[in-house]
């Protein structure tokens, strides 16, 4: 495996390669990012994974400073994870100069997320942008533990008529249901043994609702719950799939998506799940 | 020469070509797209042009419905400037769907035609996005008569990374000196004979300046002289070539540009010049 650190040598690189499967990733790396790994191994003849953590997403006050950072490490998981080439650009390297110029995604960048971190979903669409622009792949493979983002850039590549495949991969849990992310590091002990129970109020909502329970009165419950055992939340909410709006009557591909924080730590996750023919809807 | 209406059967006809040269059109044809169909000829391979009257970058009450098509006599002349396919899709294959996603350029847009066209350069940007991943060239030829828009879109090339190597074409003018344009269709005779005044006050207002005199004077007296003779100003001005940005004392490469109507028609045109070393500056 090769770690390359410009954009020309990137190119000259992979120049030639037959189908280029591409795993875009902030690095500190876990079994959710190596799952995507394995998935572009199986459907790629070259796996290229990225490891950048980019400034532009990242809102003032936010933990750009403090994202975990762990070059050495994540090399050695995607090397043992069937990954060719690793393409770690500097700063310099991804913004020479000023970013002036934006992909501006559609209205779904507004809510959920958006609403809390504006910005953030340009600069997510502008990285991944740039860095196709640099592998050039034909297929790319991001994890739905990030819902909104999974959409939005999907959108994108529909929107923009890009040429590359986009492949979702299933939210990786620890054995305890915790959905595994970079920032489950900052968590303290007492925060860590606490923070399955976000998935836990998910999972509640989604059976609740399944069962003919009004979405509403499930999300206020789980809210409830969550507050009592000191999450501070920033959303929890049932919505559509196809594009994060409330459901309306007949819809039955629903997603119940949270973002709360524990502690200094911000946790999101959701879940997709399907209400039964017959069912009336919320 | 063959003619594609889809992007799919673009990509399929595309496949395997060595070095693809593009220049995107909306139709209507002359010397000034012709010209860069040869220069592309010179560069690269494969020569493709693109004819689509992009609705995304006419603002209300503009002239997207009455702007010229003539697609059967385009494809002629296409054909015997070299051009090996011409990518000519119709709305429904740019915008299957309402558009939702935008290239948002650097805010070089705000300024003169974006003053005066709210939106112009996002739909520019946008559709030129599109384009370039429907095509996949490695040479995109624009004509500089539309020199903020050349600015722009070279600006988005560097900015996002693509791989594009960008070519700027001189405009090409008729022996009075009008610039060619489509929208030149548009003229009655008697404005036809009145039109070549406005780049002859261009090249005054150059003259002038690199002469010595106050760019601001310059501009003025030509502002009265094309006034005097009917023509109504959005703008006349001298700028940095880098940026459009106002000059500053060292500056010497140099644009002026203008916009004006003649009766119901709107003409752009631009003249590059640079001042003489040693020149004081404006």
């Amino acid at each position: 495996m090769e770690v390359i650190r410009s954009a020309r040598q990137l190119r000259h690189r992979l120049a030639g390669e037959g189908s280029i499967g591409f795993v875009p990733t902030m690095g500190s790396l876990h079994e959710g990012h190596l799952s995507l790994v394995r998935e572009a191994r199986n459907q790629a003849s070259c796996v290229v994974a990225s490891i950048f953590v980019n400034r532009l997403q990242f809102g003032p006050g936010e933990d750009f400073e403090r994202y975990p950072r762990s070059l050495e490490q994540d090399v050695a998981h995607l090397a043992s994870s069937g990954c060719q080439v690793v393409f770690a650009p500097d700063e310099a390297e991804l913004y020479p100069r000023p970013q002036r110029v934006f992909v501006q995604p559609s209205a779904l960048k507004d809510t959920l997320e958006g609403a809390v971190r504006p910005g953030h979903f340009q600069g997510v669409c502008t990285v991944v942008m740039k860095l196709f622009q640099m592998v050039q792949p034909q297929i790319a493979l991001f994890g739905k533990k990030d819902y909104q983002q999974w959409l939005i850039l999907r959108e994108m590549v529909e929107g923009l008529a890009m040429p590359i495949r986009m492949v979702g991969g299933e939210t990786v849990r620890a054995t305890d249901g915790l959905a595994l992310s970079s920032r489950n590091a900052y968590l303290s002990v007492t925060e860590r043994a606490e923070a399955p129970r976000l998935q836990q109020r998910l999972s509640g909502v989604a059976k609740a609702v399944q069962d003919g329970a009004d979405a509403a009165g499930a999300e206020r419950e789980a809210l409830s719950v969550l507050q009592q055992h000191g999450w501070v939340l920033d959303y929890l909410t049932v919505r559509r799939q196809l594009d994060l709006e409330l459901p309306q009557a007949g819809d039955r591909a629903l997603v119940v998506l949270a973002a709360a924080r524990l502690g200094n730590t911000r946790l999101i996750d959701n879940l997709e799940f399907t209400l039964p023919d017959g069912h009336h809807g919320s």
